[in-house]
């Protein structure tokens, strides 16, 4: 049963492989009467594309954007939005020597086994190029809900490995965030991730990290109890991006050391508000958004691709050692802010059309 | 939009409140022809349910299921599954104390923002007694999943607090796990919890922690890329269950700290399969099940309701005082396991069907 | 894959066999703060149970709905409201005469050939039974579009046989249909079709007809191309209705004798409204609705219940002759009536539901 | 909410205006290892597309498919299969002369009703254009569907006007129905609809029809009861495409007027398999196709666009006369044939994949 779509109001249906012609996303459910060209689009698929920096793949590709349907004079029409961005770089590189056996903790097995057949050419579908097209409909809900409810959704990268960068949340800005190649607003801890990035490339080897979210300005009533909680929307789109490994919102695990009495988040009136004076909650109570800042925290494992011999099996089972060479990611996590933050924007764009119309 | 079904395939649409009449769910996609009698759900209704044991919520349940559909000569016809489970402690409470007012981390705010109007009596949809028709439908799913694929799902609680109980996930059997109230496999440790429920429960607070989950038997190919992967799902399942507030499977979190060449499970040959040294990959690569165990990890949070004096707003938005006294859970966590499992089963059932018709 | 569920914003899920200890609907998506009994449903129900009149079947069912969830203090709190009724009339029928047989042009065959297993008792799941809790949900779906849109649904028997009633759709109300037991509202042609009726029931035989169904006060702008065009929404719901076997909108298969000349419905301005001088859109112009009545036919089969030998197989492929005994209905058409108004009403509803929000 | 989808198991996501860039689909749920070429594509849609013939419009469009994702040299992945077609006549034709007005019986008004805004050049979203990806997309279902049950679909012109065919539907071939531009399997009726087409043509008028299909080689099980029958599946999709008003199955309206004695069909055996003597169930019992053929029949308006003068309303609702020159359809019906036919394998090809995985 096919499982390339996303969302129920604001739904976003995915296609396309690594080195296909083309990839792409249909988005249905976009609101007709608003204003929207590619420059509304383009800006993210460039915070995600390849080639942008020293410290991410080479693999060149301009990700550029073509909106085919859906607009008339500039302005959406209630149909459904087609983007298609052509894939530039296929060239015909030799996957021979992978085309027989399964890299460790890639797709590869998998797929063999589920489909029983497989795209060798970068990846195919398991490619975290198809994030391409969602980070380009992401673009299209943010700003529908920029317009509707001035949300303001930040995603930053937190932590490299084992160098952590600590902030609060509410403060950091895209502004920030773009200030450096790594994506984490302390610049200091930048250059200590980039660094740390360069040296384990130059080792062929890969590091993971945590990627953290704070979505401001959303309105009071997003989430639909029991089974499609806001949070529990938030987490299925957040394990649905490659490499993630886990999601935790407001305290998360480190709120299962609280006591009750401490976690708690009293309500306060506020300027003819009602609001908490902690936010333990993350934004979030009973499924329900509750008004204050959404916030939560994505890992994403090490990159899987390393440019060091590896052993594994191929198709007969029998033992191989195998090593690739050329362009990869040591580390997505520069790449999975613009990710994240596409993914958050589709989910709350989604919640809003349901509770809003 | 309603949210209140789990499932595209084997669908569970729950529905009921706390002190209402009755709960239940309907559960459709079941295979026809199965052997299906209350005998197979009513014992892990029994792990759910309230006054069980000393350390959670005294409130009178017997959680009795009927059947009222979808069975001829015990067995299952392929039409929809009624679950109904009439409410036996409505006795009426007095709730007028905090009719008017928001308890903190509850769903009492979001819910009267949302909605505009509340049942009040015993939390109405937002209890945790709306858990017990999804318990019952997971058993059933449960029941395909052992006859299909020998599916093992065993939960148990891995920490209470700061208290941490270090198990290797595939050697914990559901034997184990009910030796003790705590549903914690090592009996020291499980002591140990007991001993902090019960002293922290005095105080009038409460407690979190962790719920380990391993399933053993899964066969290969569940999940759907791109947004379906079963990671994803899971997540999805976890997450809306009450108090959750984080989800990670294999490596999860502490993934982020390692390498690529540490973290990537190598393939290996075994006794003409193929399987992984390590499960960093906690049995899903891809988003596609790898025929290893699959193991994640949930965190729930301290319960929100206290016996102590706390400190709120009424709906005026007036600052108020307020107790509630009388049955509550201190810890959600020994109960949190048969949920645990139940929401378990119902995503692999789900997958199951999807996979393999 | 299930298919218990029709609407997608207004969602019911209907459960249950006719000898099953009860029947009965979730209903998702009624808005919160409604007020809600069972007199707003029970009237709906008794129009369409058994035992009305001497035309109808004559089981014995009160089909008495109770609302088991959904509501605080008499409205709706935006939480699912279960509808159940209690089957009575379950007496221990002697089904072996048919048990290995199947009967002509019931479900008997393709049920067991489907499932592998079917319940005899009434036909279980084939059972017209199964819409008396659609004729529910559709009353509370009436109450909402009344609400909302001061919407009149009135359907009629314009045909039993070939004894025709012809009237003009918008001039006919419910209190005109209910004036006679074979709700046609014209009370010479009534009188005809009672007479057929009787005439055939005590041949053994049975007679099938045409309901022709007439809304007024649709608001403009429901139905969702390309696929959910609201008649291609109205038709998938017609068709799902037992014994149905056609449906046509506006001016259906006659239109096709028409030349367009005739058949386009001219636009006029009449007291600040666009309204068309004819209605061969029957209200509907590419899949939304334009603000005129919505009229509709709908064909239903003769019943396939006979009173009468009748020759057929049984499991074995034998060749058998079989003769039934006891209630059942000659003509499904007077009971048709309000099941035809009750999934016009879930459809609008619905649809009322994604144009409005 | 978006009603750009149709299917569940195999899921079609349509896109795309008459004059946009591109026209196109999403196709999901595709077995993985199908052969699958364009060669397997572009025959239907050379059957739909304009220009043809001299009695359809002659508009210059190719309709050249690409498969733009979802392949392997030359083999299906089992990921989505993206079908894209450049829209070549996309002339700077002047639509000024009715921007500002709302054409009888088209889409103009309800559009601008229901969105605010609307896509003017050639009808946009609700051009019979859009039906070219549905067709595409059918080619691929009914390649699954005779590979999975030998399948045969034919549909074909039953009547134009009050011209009418009567053949039995067992006993036609595709190959009898393309032997003329009418597609109607009569050649001596073929003739009389061709030149009563072109007469009305001259007129600038246009006429309406019947298709007939009929579905051999189903296999018995298909469709899931009670809301997703078979017949309601195929009655949704036919009512889905543009200018149809009417559906029936078997012996539909016309059933009306038969006893249920004479209606019922006989089981008898034959050859080791349980079949009817008569076919009024038109292949489909309580929901399910019974192993018989299905037959349906679907009623075509006459086209809306005329090229005579007409009167209608502007925006302002200020009546206006207005006179269309160019190109149009007289008559739908040759080119509505494949389309049926694209739809009946899209439902079809989604039930084969609920019933058999």
């Amino acid at each position: 049963m096919p499982g390339d779509s996303i969302g129920k109001l604001f739904r976003v249906t995915n296609w396309g492989e690594s080195h296909g012609p083309m990839i792409g996303a249909v988005v249905e459910g976009c609101p007709s009467g608003m204003e929207l060209s590619v420059d509304d689009i383009q800006p993210a698929l460039d915070r995600r594309r390849p080639g942008q920096s020293k410290i991410v793949s080479q693999r060149k590709e301009s990700d550029t954007v073509q909106i085919v349907s859906g607009l008339v004079d500039g302005k959406t029409t209630g149909t459904p939005i087609s983007l298609v961005i052509v894939n530039q770089d296929q060239k015909s590189k030799d996957y021979s020597n992978i085309a027989d056996l399964y890299r460790p903790s890639h797709g590869d097995f998998t797929y063999q086994q589920k489909y029983g057949i497989r795209d060798i050419a970068g990846g195919g579908r398991t490619s975290a190029r198809v994030t391409a097209p969602s980070v380009a409909a992401g673009a299209i809900a943010e700003k529908i809900l920029v317009q509707r409810h001035q949300i303001k959704i930040t995603a930053w990268v937190e932590s490299v490995h084992n160098i952590v960068c600590d902030v609060v949340p509410e403060t950091v800005t895209r502004e920030q965030v773009e200030c450096n190649i790594v994506r984490c607003p302390d610049p200091e801890v930048a250059e200590q991730m980039i660094a740390r990035i360069e040296q384990v490339r130059k080792q062929g080897d890969s590091l993971g990290g945590v990627v953290n979210c704070c979505i401001q300005g959303v309105p009071l009533g997003l989430g639909e109890p029991v089974f499609d909680k806001l949070e529990a929307a938030l987490a299925h789109a957040m394990l649905s991006i490659n490499a993630s490994k886990g999601f935790e919102f407001g305290s998360g695990f480190a709120g299962t050391l609280m006591k009750g009495s401490k976690h708690n988040d009293q309500f306060v009136s506020e300027d003819d508000r009602i609001v908490t004076t902690t936010n333990n909650s993350g934004g979030i109570q009973a499924g329900i958004s509750n008004g204050m800042s959404i916030n939560f925290r994505v890992a994403f494992k090490p990159v899987a691709t390393l440019l060091q011999k590896q052993q594994t099996v191929n198709k007969q089972g029998e033992s191989v050692e195998y090593q690739v060479h050329g362009r990869h990611d040591p580390c997505v996590l520069p790449r999975a802010v613009p990710i994240v933050e596409a993914m958050a924007a589709l989910v709350l764009c989604d919640h809003s059309l349901r509770q809003f119309g």
